[in-house]
């Protein structure tokens, strides 16, 4: 094997390693699986939905993680007894109704108040991986109507 | 340049490059911050918390990140709401009072009943981190005696 040969050599080893670090590390970033693509009419755009643990009556809160495509939210609805979202990965919005739209990323943890319309989704350009703690026991969630672009791109 | 410098001037980008690789992929997988070192009697072995939301009058559910590392449990406790906890990383152990020790990992969900006498923490050689979701509506946590060595290792 001649100069040439051996630095190339070097070369393709360094790519292919290299290559095969990022793919582990993106692997290693979704802690919960992807579930089912979410097909009602409560959602605008791509979202995915993974039940992790039922309300019931051992605790009456139900926890699931649910991936939106970049663009992709919930209509505005409301819980009963309000939610808890955490943000697992990417960027994604949060907005009340009457605040401003927030910005939401990796390790944000958010109280959606009871009784308080709201919605959450992936920002236009970034997925967003979220997981939500949902409180059953004053009722199931109201859903409202969608999101308009308009107020997306707010 | 001679063939021989050019050679280790590849290898050495090679390997330092991996190594930031690999410092992404590690950092990618912390979610939560690590938070304060815990340093009350109810743990045994190193733990952090990370407080990510106070119980309030908004939702009376606290929600905090927990690292343990090898080794480190909590004693044996209570909690009159019943807890969730969701494994974020690593591989931990649960064990309810009366039933055998369980395996938990990174994507596993679980219910603690209300009142049922329970620990978790790492296991022997691997750190565990997860998130802790604890109704507080029916009072605080019931700390009882520490997980001996022998219930640890059973």
């Amino acid at each position: 094997m001649n100069c040439k040969s051996i630095v190339i050599v070097s070369l393709v080893g360094m790519v292919s390693f290299s290559c095969s670090q990022q793919h582990a590390s993106v692997n290693e970033t979704a802690i919960f699986e992807k579930g089912e693509k979410i097909t009602n009419n409560n959602f605008t755009g791509s979202a995915w939905l993974k039940n992790l643990l039922e309300a019931d009556s051992v605790n009456q809160t139900s926890v699931g993680s649910v991936t939106f495509e970049p663009g992709a939210r919930t209509n505005w609805h409301s819980h009963p007894a309000g939610q808890i979202i955490l943000a697992l990965d990417g960027i994604g919005y949060y907005q009340e109704k009457g605040s401003p739209k927030i910005t939401v990323k990796k390790g944000d943890a958010i109280k959606c108040p009871p009784d308080v319309p709201h919605w959450h989704g992936a920002s236009a350009d970034t997925k967003f991986v979220q997981v939500a703690i949902t409180g059953r026991e004053k009722g199931e969630t109201v859903w409202l109507e969608p999101v308009t672009d308009e107020e997306y791109n707010q």
